[in-house]
């Protein structure tokens, strides 16, 4: 089979998210009670929260299709409950992170799909103290983190953190991994966090807030590459992107391509999308503002399940070849390498106590594959291969055409 | 099927070895033609590539055997010419590296056979320069060599290396991982190591050795725990350290059992065996000399082959149910996120510019698996759970038998 062309009419549901979105923010008096416009935690916990609702529930949706298409009702494994229809529920996995005090993590996996091999949607919401070797990774990652403290240090007429050096923190963050068994449907993840690290008022005992910052970023892992699916990707996340400013699009892409480099192979994992990090800007900032910037984020991560759930619609239910499951198979081993080896994620979680191994690794695929020497050898191999060495601009090709 | 006992009829194969490279270290005066008695170099590669042949040779021995074991003589993959048998050949991989001038390497690699889903013995004989970054490296994961630096700078009069630093090197090993198919037969490793610093005598043009040392060891990772296989491992590893110094078994089986960490998740990649590093000793030391210590790492090198190779015999043609591959292959994931993450080959091979990166992934089985939140459940999993958190002394419980 052919893969499926992008229908127009599920555009609305993608729409419909970003403006509901935009109503807990802005508009339902009622949503807000009790949080100021400026009460940056508690929205961007909000914004998390429902990005992680609203990717499940696409990812569920597909499942449900998929029992429909191949003519009965298999066993299903999902992650919220339809009260349309009555269905077997094997997998609810809902755990509650005790990594820190005033911390809670929200974790969704569906796991032996019919659509999906295994997805992950994780929520993580913390607070506490990070030690003075925590900070220091933390600064090493972070260049421009680095040049903020120093600022702070210099005209902050204090240093942040306590007499031990300790550092109060609060983080904010949604992060997903997915990947689909039909190895022409591509491998999609995204990220968006914010952090706060500050002080604790010796008098009032409240924390306050010093330095914060926005990071984060999605990007697409394809085995066989279709043109028209990368355009689709990057093409939605610059209509994002674009509304704050037409310069970021371009930034972030250029970013994505470096960070998502194995570098001991030099090539990336997929073909790319946006990242960015240690995005903040100085209260009397005049172009930009927390506002401003918070906006930027929403818009991101409310496009994620547009950009990325018509792919996997698209190609779900496509023929394939033992040639192209394998070939499938050994891109997850790159992915695995990549995961563990360079991802900043990865490494500060697994090196952070308390945190929840299983959560981390939660973007490991259910299966991979090394194969010694082996080199592209199919067409549509050395295709895909040619796009991971040498990034492609996508857009620019699709205005050729 | 139950695991077929250790074969009596096969010891003196593995006898034979030592025999052969006794033969060719002191009594076959043709061989040692033009190498003298101290040649360290010379007979350090002839044992690394005599450790390949021989380790090669049992594991094609085993995949002829399994050829007849089923009735019928398939296509085979393997590694050496056999005169007495005409079969096919499908894979001869024999790859010479280019990481650095004089440098030579083996690497010998059986995929896809009947018994072994992959096997790779690898030999790598190199010299160069090391820059000051690399020597960097080297001495952080050293602890003993960096105070042997420093006694040399102390008392050698005069720094090691060029004036910006470079530092001539010589290094010889052998290494193997191979992972049998069925999960009831253990995946086997080792490694043995000779590495020469030293300057460039100006006057001559000649490599003048200043430090020099072994490093290496033997483990092995059985997914189900066979407690006579672990027992039969470590005691022919305590046999070929005895004859040394008995004190060197303890000593080096702890620091196996600690090396082999997968820190993150606080359990080992499998039941341990021997590991040692920085083996040197001062020219006047009575007690140690460096013909002793290479004579402990020839017998540790020749009796690999003997400790490793029965247990997949025993093993390979067990049956076995889906659960018990499932959990091999989840066994499996955490060998690569060891290899990808702690192994110090790996990362200074990955680090070191001009590696061949297919020779140091060699160890990444042919497939693995990851599930979200998959904890020990079948008796079998539990059990060997437990050895892999909390490390047995495999000897005093085959004595108390």
């Amino acid at each position: 089979e052919k893969p499926l062309p992008l229908d127009p009419k599920l555009k609305s549901s993608w729409d419909n998210f970003h403006d509901q979105i935009e109503l807990i923010f802005t508009k339902d008096e009622k949503l807000n009670e009790g949080l100021s416009k400026d009460n940056m935690k508690a929205r961007m916990e909000r914004l998390v929260r429902a990005t992680q609702e609203h990717v499940c529930y696409e990812a569920e949706q597909l499942e449900l299709e998929a029992c429909r298409h191949s003519g009965y009702f298999i066993t299903l494994h999902f992650l919220k409950k339809n009260k349309n229809i009555i269905i077997t529920v094997l997998i609810i996995v809902v755990i509650t992170g005790a990594a820190s005090p005033h911390s809670g993590g929200l974790t969704k996996v569906l796991s032996n799909g019919k659509v999906f091999e295994k997805a992950g949607v994780s929520v993580s919401v913390s607070s506490g103290s990070l030690s003075p070797a925590a900070v220091q990774q933390m600064t090493a990652d972070h260049v421009e983190l680095k040049q903020l403290l120093v600022i702070f240090c210099l005209f902050g007429q204090k240093k942040l953190g306590d007499e031990k050096g300790n550092v109060e923190f609060f983080a904010a963050s949604v992060s997903s991994v997915i990947h689909p068994w039909n190895p022409h449907a591509p491998t999609g993840h995204f990220n968006y966090r914010y952090f706060e690290l500050g002080d604790v008022d010796k008098k009032t005992g409240e924390f306050v807030c010093k330095v914060w910052w926005y990071g984060g970023g999605a990007d697409l892992t394809p085995s066989i590459i279709y043109d028209e699916d990368c355009a689709h990707f990057h093409n939605t996340l610059k209509q994002a992107c674009d509304p704050t400013d037409t310069s970021l699009y371009p930034l972030y892409k250029k970013w994505c391509d470096d960070y998502f480099l194995i570098q001991h192979r030099n090539e990336r994992r997929g073909i790319g999308g946006i990242f960015f990090d240690d995005l903040t800007c100085g209260t009397n900032d005049t172009k930009n503002s927390k506002e401003r910037l918070m906006g930027f984020v929403k818009d991101c991560a409310s496009a994620y399940a547009k950009a990325y759930i018509p792919l996997v619609r698209r190609h779900a239910f496509q023929t394939y070849t033992p040639e192209e499951k394998d070939w499938q198979q050994l891109r997850r081993g790159r992915y695995v390498e990549f995961n563990l080896m360079y991802d900043r994620g990865t490494k500060f979680g697994l090196m952070k106590s308390g945190s929840r191994i299983e959560s981390i690794l939660m973007s490991l695929p259910l299966t991979a594959r090394w194969e010694y020497c082996r080199d592209p050898v199919h067409d549509f191999e050395i295709a895909a291969h040619k796009v991971y060495t040498n990034p492609h601009d996508w857009l620019a090709n699709a205005t050729k055409k």
